[in-house]
C-alpha cells in the first residue's frame, strides 16, 4: 500500500458525507477582534466517536467532559470548539460554563447534551466570559453547512500562523471513503494540556472498539512524536467522529478494510502533527531525528526524544550549526546504554561523526547543509534493528521573547472585566 | 548546629592546611589569549580523595581517567585542571592525551601518575593543543604556592562571569578545620557532561568510606538540586581531597564529627551550587522552587523539576510574568499523581493558586513580586509531609543567542590548526 492510494479532496473536516458546521467571530480573547473563534462541527448521522486526551493530571473541563462523553459505550455526534480561552483551571465554574456552551448546542440540534463533544483552548485560568458567548453560539447555529471545514480550522486556531486542515479520499471496494481533519498547534506542544487540539472527521463505517484501536496506534505515531518545546503531545485532545455515511462496507475485523483504513487515519493524523510541528512558535527548522540500531524501541525512542529536547541542540540548529557534540551528549544523557564508540550520527545526509569520533566532513559542508529550513538528523547506535522517529524543531530567541509574558493579555483581561 | 559554625576566611581551595597551587595562561581555546586557563591542586601529604562524576554514557577522557585514579582503595593528591577544551569524544588520543598531562605533573612532584586527577572543561569534539600545553605544564609547576586558590578559580571557568570560590573554617572540638572549593558551571548544566567541575580541598582526617559517603550525600543535596537549562548536574565532576593536615581526631565513625563535617560540607557544596545557578549563562532570575506536602519524596521531586525544567515556565520568569497557569501544568504533566483541587502556589512569597483556583491576588502585586531578582515558588501539594526543593533560573533570549552558534570557533579553531 502507498500514498499514492489517498487523493487529496478539497473541504476539510467537512469533506467526509454528511458533516456541516459553522463558524463565527465571537470575541472571547478580545471583544472588538473580528477573527473566527468559536465553530461547531455536527453529523447529521449517529456516529461512533474516539477520543484521545491529555495524561496531564490537571485536565481543563472541557477535556474531562468530553472524556466522559466518548469513553464505554457512549459517543458525540457534535463539536463545538473554542480558542482563545482554555477553560483550564476554572473549578466547578469551568465545568458548568463548558456544560453550558454544549447543552446550547445539543437544544439546537435537538438532541441530548451527551452527544455534543467541546474542545476549548487559550489561556488558562481566566473563566469564559460566558456572557457573550451564550448569543454567539445562538448566531452559530442559525445555519449550518456542508462548506464549514476552511471557517472551522481557522477558528480553533491561535497562535498559529496558519490554520491546518487536509481531506482525503481512497476506495474501499468499489465505494469512496474520506477523511478529514484540522487541527490547531503553534507553541506548548505540550506543556499546556489545553493546547493541541485535532478534529477528524470520517464518513467510514466501523465498530467503536476498532475506532479506538485505530485512533491510539494512529497518535502514538503521530501525535506522540512530535515535540516542539520540551514534551510530547498527546497531553491534549484528538476527537474522531465516524458516521458511515459513506456506505462502504461495516468494518467489524482487522481485515484489510480495517487496515486500509489506519493507513489513512495514519496518513492523515501524522500529516496534521508534521503541519504543527513546522508551524511551531517562531520556529524556523523542521528537524526529522531518526535512531536506527537501537536494542529496543524504547532504547530508540529515549534516544530520539533526549535529542529532540535537547535546549542546546535546538539552540545550535537555529543558528545553523552542525553541532555534533552536543547531539551526542544528549544520547549519552537520554538513560538509554549506548555505547559511545559505536555511534554514527549524519547531518543532512553527511557524516558527522563515526564511532563516536569526528567523520571527517569539512564542517563548512556541513555548515551548509543545515542551512537548509528542513533536514534529518540520522543517528545509528549500531547495537541492534529498532528504529524510532520524532519530528522537532529549533528553538530561537524570539521563541522565547514571544512566551515571556502574557501579562499584558491577562492585565487588559481583568482590567476588562472580560471574565464577568 | 547551624552555619553560625562556619566561619568563611580566605584562601579558597588553597585555604586549608597543606594544599597548593598555580595557575598559568595557556591559550588552550586561543593561542593569543591571556587569561588563565590550566590550574593544578596539590596537597603536601597524601590523601583521601573521593569523586562523583558524569552519568552520561559518554564520558570525556579526564572523566574516565580521574574515576579510575579515587574509585575502590585509590586515592589522588594532585588535580591538573583546564578550561578552554573537554578533551571529550577524542577517542584513544583524547585518553593519551589525560594521562600525557597527568604524568607530567607526576612527574615535577615525584609522585605516581595514578595519583594525579585530572578535569578538562570546554568544546567538545576537538583534540587537545599538546603542543602548546606540555611546555606550558613545565611552566605551571616550576613554582606551586598557598595563595594559589584565586588564580585555580579563575582558570578553570569558561563562560562564567565571575569565579566561583569558597572557603570556611570550623572547630572539630579544639581543633580548627578547613574546607575550600572552587567551581565552574555557568551554561550547560548540565546536558553537557564535561561543563560543571567543583574541587574541594580539606584538612580534616577522615577514612574513605566517610569521605564518600559525605561527598554522595552533599552532591544529592546541591549540584543534584540545580538546573539551568534542562538536566541535572551531576553529569559531570566533583572531586575532593581530604589530607588531615588539621591534626584534629581522625574520623572513622557515624559520630558528632562526621555529622559536623558532613554540614560544613554540604555548606560549602551547595554555596557552589547556588552560585553556579546564579551565574548561569545569560541569566536574569535565581529561582527557589520548593515543594510540600507530597506523599513521597521523589513526587515532590518530579514536580519540583517539571517546574524548574520547563521552557514555558521559565519564560514567563525571564518576562517577570507571575502566570501561575503554566507552572500548575507543569505540576500536572510531571508524572507525580498530584490531585489539582488540592495544590496551593505561592509565587515570591503571595498566594497565586489556592486549591487549582486564581488566589485572587492582584496581578499587579504578583508581577511586582516577580521583578525581584531572586524569588521562590513555593508549592504546596496537600497530599502528605514530603519536601524537595530544586534551585533554577530564568530562559532568556540571549541565553538562546549565546548558545546559537560555537561554530565561529570551531572554523577559528580548525583554520588555525589548533588540535594539531
Amino acid at each position: 500500500m502507498s500514498e499514492d492510494q489517498f487523493t487529496q479532496i478539497p473541504g476539510g473536516v467537512c469533506a467526509p458525507e454528511g458533516f456541516v458546521g459553522n463558524a463565527i467571530a465571537c470575541g472571547i480573547k478580545n471583544p472588538t477582534a473580528t477573527r473566527l473563534d468559536m465553530a461547531v462541527l455536527y453529523s447529521l448521522d449517529k456516529c461512533i466517536s474516539s477520543g484521545v486526551f491529555t495524561t496531564n493530571r490537571v485536565k481543563a473541563a472541557p477535556v474531562r467532559l468530553s472524556k466522559k462523553r466518548v469513553q464505554g459505550t457512549q459517543n458525540i455526534r457534535a463539536i463545538i470548539a473554542n480558542s482563545g480561552n482554555a477553560n483550564a483551571c476554572t473549578g466547578s465554574r469551568g465545568m458548568e460554563d463548558a456544560r453550558i456552551m454544549a447543552k446550547l448546542v445539543a437544544d439546537h440540534l435537538a438532541i441530548l447534551p451527551q452527544a455534543v463533544g467541546i474542545c476549548s483552548t487559550g489561556v488558562i485560568g481566566l473563566p469564559m466570559p460566558m456572557a457573550r458567548i451564550k448569543p454567539k453560539i445562538e448566531e452559530l447555529m442559525v445555519e449550518l453547512r456542508p462548506d464549514a471545514g476552511e471557517d472551522i480550522a481557522k477558528a480553533i486556531i491561535t497562535s498559529d500562523t496558519t490554520y491546518k486542515e487536509i481531506s482525503i479520499e481512497y476506495m474501499q471496494g468499489d465505494v469512496p471513503v474520506r477523511i478529514g481533519a484540522c487541527a490547531k498547534g503553534a507553541g506548548m506542544i505540550s506543556p499546556n494540556m489545553a493546547t493541541m487540539i485535532c478534529l477528524v472527521s470520517t464518513d467510514a463505517s466501523i465498530t467503536k472498539g476498532l475506532l479506538n484501536k485505530a485512533l491510539a496506534d494512529g497518535v502514538n505515531k503521530s501525535f506522540n512524536r512530535i515535540t516542539i518545546d520540551g514534551d510530547m503531545s498527546t497531553n491534549d485532545t484528538v476527537l474522531v467522529l465516524a458516521n458511515g455515511a459513506a456506505k462502504a462496507e461495516h468494518i467489524n475485523a482487522q481485515n484489510d478494510d480495517y487496515k486500509l483504513f489506519c493507513k489513512a487515519l495514519n496518513f492523515v493524523l501524522l500529516e496534521m502533527a508534521k503541519r504543527v510541528v513546522r508551524d511551531g512558535e517562531r520556529v524556523t527548522k523542521f528537524v526529522t531525528v531518526n535512531v536506527t540500531g537501537a536494542r529496543t524501541v524504547k532504547d530508540a525512542q529515549k534516544v530520539a526524544e533526549a535529542v529532540a529536547k535537547s535546549s542546546l541542540v535546538k539552540c545550535s540548529w537555529n543558528g545553523g550549526d552542525p553541532n555534533w557534540g552536543r547531539i551526542i551528549h544528549a544520547i549519552g544523557y537520554s538513560q538509554a546504554p549506548v555505547s559511545e564508540g559505536k555511534i554514527d550520527i549524519d547531518i543532512a545526509g553527511l557524516p558527522a561523526c563515526r564511532r563516536g569520533l569526528a567523520a571527517g566532513t569539512p564542517t563548512d559542508a556541513l555548515r551548509e547543509a543545515v542551512q537548509a529550513h528542513s533536514f534529518s538528523v540520522d543517528i545509528n547506535l549500531n547495537q541492534g534493528p529498532y528504529t524510532y522517529t520524532v519530528y522537532t524543531t529549533d528553538l530561537s530567541p524570539e521563541y522565547v521573547d514571544f512566551n515571556r509574558s502574557e501579562y499584558a493579555y491577562w492585565n487588559q483581561a481583568i482590567a476588562d472585566g472580560l471574565s464577568k
